[in-house]
């Protein structure tokens, strides 16, 4: 949260919160116990959204590539690959305690706290607040194994799917047959005892991942770090960012890790600031060089013609599916007022959308368009995640897949009837045209795979 | 694991643990630390087929039915989840301590122990083994969340997906607007603090399920349980599974859990004998009523129409997707001679096989083909996860794409530079036949999609 600079357009995030739930995306966790902090579960919507995002990025990464292969470690790994990765002794946050209200802050985020007083660094400012030193806090969720409970070392849920990687380097480049540059790519569940969680899904303990580790020659990795900044911030405006809601931020000297030469955010204009969407990190031979004196396998790429070898550098991309979904919920979200009514749409990419046609007999108790309807629907579900709503006013139906996000929707009339046409409706021109009944299926499949452009103002 | 009838072919355990590391669809997980027992990390192939078990899952569950829902909760829930759920107080196993070998034991499967001793129930067999009396452990893995470690209450990392299922129940009663008959259907991770794992992906602590809590007026609970063995046991077969490999046992009295009427697995028999894939379950109101009681919330179906009111019966169909896939290698291996040459397939449905086409060159350094491999290829993997594979002789390569069950093979020869016709190749008959070039797109589409006859013997 660099800044706090405002957005043109209207959305907030109570308006995303509550649309979410509304409509079914995202609904607090455990609602009827009271919650749990933040932490949220996806409905039907927000499974089918998400899933979209996560098969988006690995048909980037992998489908459409030959330098990349996929993989999906354990969540608990032996506890000795935190040991040698820097998390067990130095994964931590500052935290301070105030002795009055006996609540926990981290000491470099004092003004994000949830406290109403406020506390300040400045105990002069806030004088209720009696903060103690700050202590480190190790942000790893551990948890213990086997039947040894009262004895056995602790075990951890993994703070990043990154390591998981770099401890199958030396699998992937044996059976793949790899050579430097090649990737390894990760989508899986990630944990973190954030102190200061909030913001919907920008924030949680419970998160998924999409990283990807790219091993290189180390004299290429400038040239890669480059390449993917690139390449990343491709992929957000292709599913449909705006290129005005979007930056990239390349780290101060100051805020690098120790062992990164070169970072930096792809930003985006969340309704809280600019924010961290995805960091891109040249990681240099920081990891791999660690694991090879942890563990004693030697984690090095040995060509075999010329006999050189070398520690690859690590190009990082490292995005998250929720803060993504979240991005293109808040990109597409739109209210306008159409013929005198206030219509809210989200006009997500066609690729994300969870919906991706409702099929609507105009009349629901019209035999004969409810044949018709139902023989359409079942012929296109075959292919796509596609609706059949016959509930309410045809107006109130269109309404409801607008709030989703379905960017098509084929209405079955008396026209129909006569001549065996429907019309489709598109959701963000409003525009509609009559198709033939038995093109429908071959028409939605080309304007899936269209390129889309964004009709966004912005 | 009800008996150890043996299986009519060749397939063993170490065959497909040993096929599953050498082509990378499965690593022991952190093996350069000596690895983590019984958990594994999933490479490329892996990853892809997983992928696929759960997409086809998902397409049958939801995409191609009207009345069911996906969800995706925290795996991180409130505590009173498992308080309510009886997983607290009842979620646990009897375990027994050696005085003499220090190890632990389930009191109700000494038989299993991997003790070299073998510890015994009656004492006298075994003269070593001083077993203390069965103490319950719960299977729960717990973790703390918050800045307050030392004090905060343990939560859970939890043990099935089914409770975030019901604890949503009337978020998707009221948002999605249905009545009953209505499912939702969940995929994700799962943990459980086994004492005895083992038999490769049969059982981790780590582990993905794909359930379902399909909600019925109490008097449709019999024949909706019916329905759902039914439609369970044709997925299976529908990708793969021969019916001599499979059966269905209706649990017995005395296996029934107490809130359970009826209860049957889907086993499959796998080397180590018939063991359990799936459970179907008819949950009675019990889940539901529990959660009414603990939270306070009415969770109850009340019609708006008639004014009835009633808790829904649960019919739970309850899979694991590592088991799954474990299934369909086991079932797909196969060794055969081929002109005097062994060969070793897996005979994967084409909608489980983590690559679906290998497109390859003849002659690796022939400028021709290597263009017009290349232009397929890329026509190819817009839809479709499609290798390039120019790397050795062409029957070797072949054999690479056997192992890892790619159904075809697509060769560009001397003729295709003459015609612009490819050979493809059938992995299960091996069968070839020449297509125009500009034709394999639709080719490979329609192939995928058409209904698959298992070509296994048995």
């Amino acid at each position: 949260m660099a800044e706090t600079e405002p957005r043109a357009d209207t959305v907030t995030m109570d308006k995303i919160v509550s649309l979410a739930r509304r409509r079914g995306f995202v609904f607090p966790s455990s609602e009827i116990y009271g919650g749990l902090g933040s932490t949220y579960d996806y409905g039907h919507y927000g499974v089918l959204a998400k899933n979209n995002v996560k098969a988006r990025w690995l048909e980037a990464m992998v489908q459409e590539r030959d330098d990349i292969v996929a993989l999906d470690s354990a969540i608990i790994l032996n506890p000795s690959v935190w040991e040698a990765s820097g998390h067990v002794a130095g994964f931590t946050d500052p935290l301070v305690d105030c002795r009055t209200c006996k609540l926990r802050f981290r000491a470099d985020k004092l003004e994000d706290s949830q406290c109403g007083r406020k506390p300040s660094k400045h105990p002069g400012e806030t004088p209720d607040c009696d903060l103690t030193e700050p202590r480190q806090f190790n942000l790893m969720l551990s948890t213990r194994l086997g039947a040894v409970e009262e004895t056995g070392a602790p075990a951890y849920l993994r703070p990043e799917t990154a390591q998981g990687i770099f401890v199958n380097f030396k699998n992937v480049l044996q059976l793949a047959r790899r050579k430097p540059p090649f990737g390894i790519a990760q989508i899986g569940k990630s944990f973190r005892n954030e102190i200061t969680p909030g913001n919907f899904l920008f924030r949680t303990r419970e998160f998924e991942q999409m990283e990807m580790e790219y091993f290189v020659p180390p004299d290429e990795a400038d040239r890669w770090y480059e390449y993917w900044v690139d390449e990343r911030y491709g992929w957000y405006t292709r599913y449909g960012l705006r290129e005005s809601h979007l930056r990239v931020r390349p780290h101060e000297q100051d805020e690098l890790s120790h062992y990164s030469s070169a970072t930096s955010d792809i930003e985006y204009l969340f309704p809280i600031g600019w924010s961290e969407l995805e960091g891109i990190a040249n990681r240099g031979a920081f990891d791999l060089t660690q694991h090879t004196e942890h563990s004693g396998t030697k984690l090095e790429f040995v060509d075999s013609a010329t006999g050189e070898r070398y520690v690859p550098h690590v190009i990082e991309p490292a995005g998250g599916a929720d803060r993504a979904l979240l991005a293109f919920l808040v990109d597409a979200y739109d209210e306008e007022e159409v013929a005198g009514r206030e219509r809210t749409v989200l006009r997500l990419h066609p690729q994300i959308a969870p919906v991706k046609a409702a099929v609507l007999p105009l009349i629901a108790k019209d035999e004969g368009m409810v044949a018709k309807a139902r023989s359409l629907y079942e012929e296109l579900r075959r292919r796509h995640i596609v609706e059949y709503d016959d509930n309410g006013a045809i107006g109130r139906r269109y309404r409801r897949q607008d709030e989703i996000g379905t960017p098509f929707a084929f209405t079955i009339d008396e026209q129909t009837l006569a001549d065996d046409t429907v019309t489709v409706r598109d959701r963000d021109s409003l525009a509609q045209e009559r198709l033939p009944i038995g093109g429908v299926r071959e028409w939605l499949d080309d304007a899936l795979e269209r390129p889309w452009q964004t009709p966004k103002s912005g």
